[in-house]
C-alpha cells in the first residue's frame, strides 16, 4: 500500500542518490492524489546551488501546477524543512508535509503550523543516520553550512515567528 | 553616489529585461559592501521555473557565500518578497531588504521583520507601473498566479505569523 512509509522510502532513496553523488543526503518527493509527481534532492555540492534544497528541487521538478493541484499535494522530505522551503510550501498552499526527522536539524516547522500546514514527523532513524553519516564525514562542509544558517536551530523555540 | 536609488535602478533594469523576454517584470540585485555581486529576475515564464523569483535568482547567481559575506549584503527587489524569498533571506541571514513597492502585492514582510531583517520600502512608482503594465496585458497568467498564491495578500495583516 502506498502510505507515508512508502513515499518516505522514495525520499530516502533520493537522499541516498545525493550521498552517492557526494552531496548532502536530503531527499524529497511530491505526491498528488497518492501518486508521485516529482522527486528531488539537495544540490548544494553537486550544482553549487544555494536554493536547490531537496524540497525546492522536488517543487521545481513538478513544473507549473495550478492551485487545485497544489492543494492535493503532500510533500515528503527526509529532514525538517528550512525557512526557504517552508516559505515555498506556504506560497504554493501545499497542505501537508511529512518529515523524516527533525532531531539533527529543526527547520521552520512553527512557520508551517501557523499557516495551517499539516505536519507529520515520522522519526525515521534511517533519515537521521544518513544525515549524520554525511556530517561526520564532511564536518568542514557542514560546519560552513551551520555557520551560515545557524539560526535555524532557534526555530525549535518558535523564534521564526515569535521573537 | 551608489545609494538605494542607484541599486533600485539596476533592479528595475532587471525587471525591464524580464518584461522584454515576455516574463514577469520583477528584478533584484544583491549588494555586498556597496558593490553589486549578483542580479536576477523572475523566470516563471522564461524557464517555467516556480522557484526562480527575482530574489531567488539573484541569491543563486551570487553562488555559495559564507556567513560573514551574507551579513554584509543588502537585497534590492522591485516587489515585496513572497514567503519563499523571505525564507531564503532569513535562511542566509541577509540583514537588509530594500523593496521597490508593496502596494500591488504585499509579501511576507512581517516574517522578515520579526526575524530582525531591516526593511526599506521606496514606494517607487516605476516598479508599480512596470508590474501593472504586465498584469494588465497578461491577465490570464496573472490570474493563474494570484489564484495559486492568493494568500500572500493576507500577509498585510501579519497573518503569516499570527493566524
Amino acid at each position: 500500500m502506498k502510505d507515508d512509509a512508502y513515499f518516505m522510502e522514495l525520499a530516502i532513496m533520493e537522499a541516498q542518490k545525493s550521498l552517492e553523488e557526494g552531496g548532502l543526503p536530503i531527499g524529497s518527493v511530491l505526491v498528488k492524489d497518492g501518486e508521485v509527481i516529482s522527486q528531488g534532492h539537495n544540490r548544494l555540492i553537486q550544482n553549487d546551488s544555494v536554493i536547490l534544497h531537496a524540497e525546492m528541487d522536488a517543487i521545481e521538478n513538478a513544473g507549473r501546477l495550478n492551485y487545485e493541484d497544489y492543494r492535493k499535494c503532500t510533500l515528503y522530505t527526509t529532514l525538517s524543512p528550512c525557512p526557504m522551503c517552508s516559505g515555498a510550501i506556504i506560497l504554493y498552499n501545499i497542505p501537508k508535509v511529512v518529515i523524516g526527522e527533525n532531531t539533527t536539524l529543526m527547520g521552520a516547522e512553527n512557520f508551517l503550523k501557523i499557516n495551517d500546514v499539516e505536519i507529520v514527523v515520522l522519526d525515521d532513524i534511517r533519515c537521521r543516520d544518513l544525515f549524520l553519516k554525511f556530517t561526520c564525514n564532511n564536518s568542514e562542509i557542514w560546519d560552513e553550512e551551520l555557520a551560515k544558517v545557524g539560526n535555524t536551530t532557534e526555530v525549535n523555540d518558535g523564534n521564526y515567528c515569535n521573537r
